[in-house]
């Protein structure tokens, strides 16, 4: 068990950049309140504002428009609460296949809530969109993410926000997943407000910003200390907001090499076709996140499948790992209308700055002997050695 | 200008410890999103309960009763959120001592605010807040420290709790600044929630948790995830909450040796009323934190005194560090009565883990340079070299 894993849940949370993880270092050994006014704090202000730079630049912001946050939980929740407080938003339209962190921040602020659908590659319906856009005249938030967590689907953005602002309505774009993987320019995005994650780029986990038009009326969730322009009140992450200029700054410049993840990850996809002919990969046939593969086939459970590959030293994942250790229903693929008997098996696979093909290989070889022995309804104590986790709840289902 | 400089302002955030750091890599090394299924996300989920029961346990709390938070703001913010939202609280009392971000999280959440009075000696007046209480009915929150961040007063939270509780009242305490200095059980208190912040004790900035007793209903203000039982989403702070642990364990061993603190700075009053003997300690004659130090005396000014320090290689703060930059009123030495002469030049000497004589001996040494400059009322030139900042801003003034 010694032989090293093959951690493909970058999407999940991607290992520290070690650029990141120096910076993260200075900045621990830095002494000092951002606040103070001495040359300690000033020292780590200054810090504070170098990152503020660098994760501007990645996604084309002026850096007085970011604001630095916990994650994109809290920056999904601030951005709903300004619209509601300080920007006359009277109801939100949010895609179908928003991160929960949105669909949940959309449901708390206590305006009503229109879900916009999407079609069958998982991108939004931008005709349906119009309609709801054109069924009232209330000041309105539109949510769409730019690439989707679970699919890797990009969502055609700069249509949305086009649509959005004719009818005058704010328009708020979560590119956590998307950050890092493609190239992101908020202004060509067209979005008022954008919501970034520092650890899917390579930061540590606990720091995110929501990044804001510099002319939008803004009001803050967390009050107190003037921290943030006044926007965001609290005493700074410090060595978190380092690590994520860090991982901003090596991100941007290794944008071309990542998307080189798209070939690896193709080659899986035609490996696993190869053998598994029913197999599918919702979101295949539109533009996607070079890194993200969704993967299917009739018969399999996911959260079976997840224990074998666990075993073989594979980690995935199926869908958002953001609700403590349970596997959900597949809301994405079921918004998606992708058939029960595929989604309820289908898992991601999300590769990352430190993959390398033999991950992808493993994974195929694992994968594979769970999906032949499921088809071939092989009894499991054959695979006993490969799908440990399986064979034991089946000798338990036997036995009980 | 090698000198090492003197940090005396760890009541604004102390250096991080030694076995914070350690903790802290550990964490920042480990791959995974706690709420993944995997191998590396359970690791990733020990790391975080690991430091969930040594944050209960400096408490005397149970683990399942702490939330982490991104620091004390945000705690500040979430109590009275789920005061409102699930505890059924309709109005508001805080001490006028609270930190800002209890009084303008108090102020936030759109409650009716009463502020309880202290005395001269900066401890909460217990008939005067009896006396709100008593003023209705309406179910309340009283909100009062364990012990204040600029005077370093320890209040007689047990009173407090006893006098809120017979009146059906729910009692939050903000021990951002009293944990790890002092002993702190939340059964002892009587706190139905407890207010933590990490960098004050030694973790990295960014990190903290509110303890809420298990029982009370609750209400998460960040949505999405499950993280944190539901009562926070988001994905944590793996490397800040590993180090918040780490912090933790290590200042409730310590508390003994931070206790001796005390010593060292009853010697550095001492050395200043020798020689100021109109120098005024607030807060020194009833039981304080044993590492804060008020220092006021007449004719000071507290923005030009710690410039003066800084030059001197000396960080200490006026007040709170938590509002950029900028030094505003003494609200705290204003509720105590203190008169303006005197608390417009007061500063806060804050000492810590790191601490040690010389750096008391630099900064008595240099407070009474600058005291009997201004005393005396010496030409600011003939001090130039101490204090170029106080020089080159009464030179202007001269030349303008």
């Amino acid at each position: 068990m010694t032989m090293k894993r093959a951690y493909m849940d970058h999407n999940a949370t991607t290992p520290l950049r070690p650029e990141a993880r120096a910076a993260v270092l200075r900045a621990l050994d830095a002494i000092g309140n951002p606040s103070s006014v001495h040359m300690e704090g000033r020292a780590v202000r200054a810090l504070v504002e170098g990152a503020r730079a660098e994760v501007a630049a990645l996604v084309g912001a002026r850096p007085a428009e970011v604001i630095f946050t916990s994650g994109g939980t809290e920056a999904a929740r601030l951005a709903f609460h300004a619209a509601k407080a300080a920007q006359g938003v009277e109801r939100l339209i949010v895609s179908a296949i928003e991160h929960d962190a949105v669909l949940a921040s959309a449901e708390a602020c206590g305006l009503p809530v229109e879900i916009a659908p999407v079609d069958q590659d998982g991108q939004i319906d931008l005709a349906a969109l119009g309609d709801l856009l054109a069924a009232s005249d209330k000041r309105t938030l539109v949510a769409v993410m730019l690439a989707n967590n679970e699919t890797g689907v990009v969502q055609p953005i700069a249509e949305v926000s086009r649509l959005a602002k004719s009818t005058g309505a704010v328009f708020l774009c979560d590119a956590v997943q998307a950050a890092g993987k493609i190239a992101v320019d908020v202004s060509a995005l067209g979005a008022d407000m954008l919501m970034l994650g520092g650890h899917k780029i390579g930061a540590p986990m606990g720091v995110g910003a929501l990044v804001v038009r510099e002319d939008l009326p803004f009001a803050a969730l967390a009050v107190g200390g003037g921290q943030e322009r006044r926007r965001r009140a609290g005493s700074e992450n410090i060595s978190g907001i380092a690590g994520f200029g860090a991982a901003a700054r090596i991100a941007q410049a290794e944008l071309q090499t990542f998307a080189q993840l798209a070939r690896l990850r193709d080659r899986m996809e035609a490996q696993i076709a190869e053998i598994a002919p029913d197999a599918v990969f919702p979101g295949q046939n539109v533009d996607r996140l070079p890194n993200t593969s969704c993967v299917a086939a009739p018969g399999l459970d996911a959260e079976t499948l997840l224990m074998a590959l666990d075993l073989d030293g594979i980690a995935v994942s199926a869908g958002a790992a953001c609700s403590s250790g349970k596997i959900g229903r597949p809301r994405v693929l079921e918004a998606m209308g992708v058939d029960p008997d595929l989604s309820s098996g289908a898992i991601r696979v999300s590769l990352g700055w430190s993959s390398e093909p033999a991950d992808t290989d493993r994974f195929v070889q694992s994968w594979i002997r769970v999906y032949t022995r499921v088809c071939a309804k092989t009894d499991a104590l054959v695979n006993v050695n490969v799908t440990a986790g399986r064979a034991t709840s089946r000798l338990a289902a036997v036995e009980s």
